[in-house]
């Protein structure tokens, strides 16, 4: 019976950073604590914070540590304080996510407070978006788009060497220039460029890779753009392989493969359907064109990861859409579909777009159409 | 014995993110779990980051979930790996972080693991910086220091109109406007821009309000810029307070008092000296001066803040340079000193810079020279 009733504690702008933006508006650079019974939503703050927080969530009570019933020595603790808040709230039992830091419940239960570990999430309707969820996801997805054509158009104006490396003005175009490129225009639509992935040729069979040094015509360019909005937090997620100049053969038959396989899983994409559904398809379908998942001398091919995942406050978020993920989409889920091929020798190719999940299908977020060579 | 012998469970990517990046030198933007027991170290990645860990981290033993001995369903848990990896290393204690997640460790205690939660820090070595850090420390530093010029560049471009506000080719200067300025010019001298502040007027009396709107003439524009170096993730830390036009005589008085508040301040850094000091000091002094730290109508106003944070793989780390912060400043501490005076009223004033501290001093990781009136 506590255990159902005991307050949520959050630890904001740390490991529940995005939950207690959620709940509340607010966010800061340093960890700080958040009390949520579902009746009264308590904010603990230092004094640097405090005007911010009564201005972001003036639904919430937002204390210092002075305020709360504790020694002086106590108050400058984290550990500290999250006995504080409990004992004001004359609560013995307090419920935490996962991720949240084991010292302070190692003290906690010191105290003789019991804490209960969250299965399922804090606030589990997170995963479904709202209207206004879904604009602010669509406003970021629209800054990456632009920031996408922004690079196709800068790589329309470059020209190409005998040796074949890419150059504008006259000088060597490397990934780091189109970054910089990308990230401009980010900033001009409100997005925080985050990591911007501009990976090219061998390097951009690892899909994490960010790219560095020249760029060469007729290799994959993969520009992988994430920003989340200055103002809400909330992250949009598109990638597009673009080559300068024309794409070998079999660079091509890797494009073609991912492109029609990011098709294929988007018509599986509407609420009802397996989480799993969309990424098994994929495999299937790059199997029977011959593209295999495997290590060729210690090195990972093919298609390497999951399908997807939700996006919001997180650029990670749940649902996650691989082979093994079990439930299934439901209307409101904003998720990415992107497929990739990776292979040393040719490079990579991933194609990744964010969708909101609606009863018959999915809708876009953002259009952004660019040819696959420049 | 176990316990001093135990190794140490770190999670990348997420909670341990800086420490495992120091460690390796490798990154991810999920998490991701690092064993290290002093002699041998493991990293447990996914197929997606394999290359990417190999590449960074040479020195390290790079392991897949497949690769350990536990159920197919363990492999796909953090938990569970985190347990394979003990089992593979035939250990039955392990040394955490205080921040390391509460439902790995409740996990690992269930197979019979001993977990112990680290004291002072995962490798306190990182409190002391090396030349090659310090070095990269600089660059981001030079990144502010440029993009704050950038800044000051700009507003002097800018008129000023009869209602007080700034303009710049006819359309009114916004603090949005004005970090777009800073952060491209971040971007081109590969600073991931973060969350850089432009507060301005009343708003700047929040010290950490990133800041909206119109920028009015003879207001305080707090510019607060730390950027983190794209390639290593060292940041850089430098704040102004510029004012276009002429500054009140009230708000002249608070930037004379916080510009030799900081000089008073650097004055007793140096190695040897108690963590305390320089706060003390400029305690004292603002109220010598008659600015005192109090609540005024609800509102947090004075030296709202400690004087200054380590910076390093992360923005605020150790050493904190506060009143309560006990210990001593060491050589090779990397140390922001930043007192700033808030006022509802009138807005607030910082001034800040990130030195090393040495055995006779300190010494000035980039210079950044603005007037205060532009």
């Amino acid at each position: 019976m506590q255990e159902l009733t005991a307050p949520m504690l959050l630890l904001g702008g740390a490991t529940d950073a995005a939950d207690v933006r959620y709940a509340t508006g607010f966010t800061a650079p340093d960890p700080f604590l958040f009390l949520d019974d579902g009746a009264h939503q308590i904010l603990l703050v230092t004094l640097l914070e405090y005007g911010r927080a009564v201005e972001c969530a003036p639904h919430c009570r937002v204390l210092l540590a002075k305020d709360l019933p504790i020694s002086k020595t106590e108050q400058h603790r984290l550990s500290g304080c999250a006995y504080g808040l409990l004992k004001l709230a004359g609560r013995r039992a307090v419920r935490v996510s996962a991720m949240f830091p084991i010292a302070i419940v190692r003290r906690l239960e010191k105290k003789g407070i019991r804490v209960l570990v969250l299965k399922g999430g804090t606030y589990p309707q997170r995963v479904i978006k709202s209207e206004k969820e879904i604009a602010e996801i669509a406003r970021s997805q629209r800054a990456a788009a632009a920031a996408i054509q922004a690079a196709a158009q800068h790589l329309r104006r470059c020209t190409m060497d005998r040796a074949g490396y890419v150059r504008y003005r006259g000088r060597k175009l490397t990934s780091e220039d189109l970054r910089v490129v990308i990230e401009i225009e980010l900033l001009r639509h409100n997005g925080n460029p985050g990591d911007t992935i501009v990976a090219s040729g061998p390097a951009s069979a690892n899909p994490h890779e960010r790219g560095h040094g020249p760029i060469r015509a007729g290799t994959p360019i993969i520009l992988d753009v994430f920003p989340s909005n200055r103002y809400s937090g909330y992250f949009g997620d598109i990638t597009r392989t673009l080559v300068k100049g024309r794409a070998p053969d079999a660079l091509r038959r890797m494009m073609q493969a991912v492109h029609d396989a990011q098709q294929l899983a988007l018509q599986t994409v509407r609420a009802g359907a397996a989480l799993a559904t969309p990424h098994k398809k994929v495999v299937e379908f790059f199997d029977s064109r011959g593209f295999k998942t495997e290590f060729r001398e210690g090195v990972a091919c093919g298609f390497i990861h999951g399908l997807g995942h939700g996006v919001g406050l997180e650029i990670h978020e749940a649902p996650s859409l691989g082979g093994r993920s079990t439930g299934r989409l439901r209307a409101g889920h904003v998720v990415t579909v992107e497929p990739g091929l990776y292979d040393p020798q040719i490079g990579g190719v991933r194609f990744e777009d964010t969708v909101a999940v609606t009863t018959t299908g999915w809708r876009p977020l953002a259009v952004c159409r660019v040819p696959w060579e420049i």
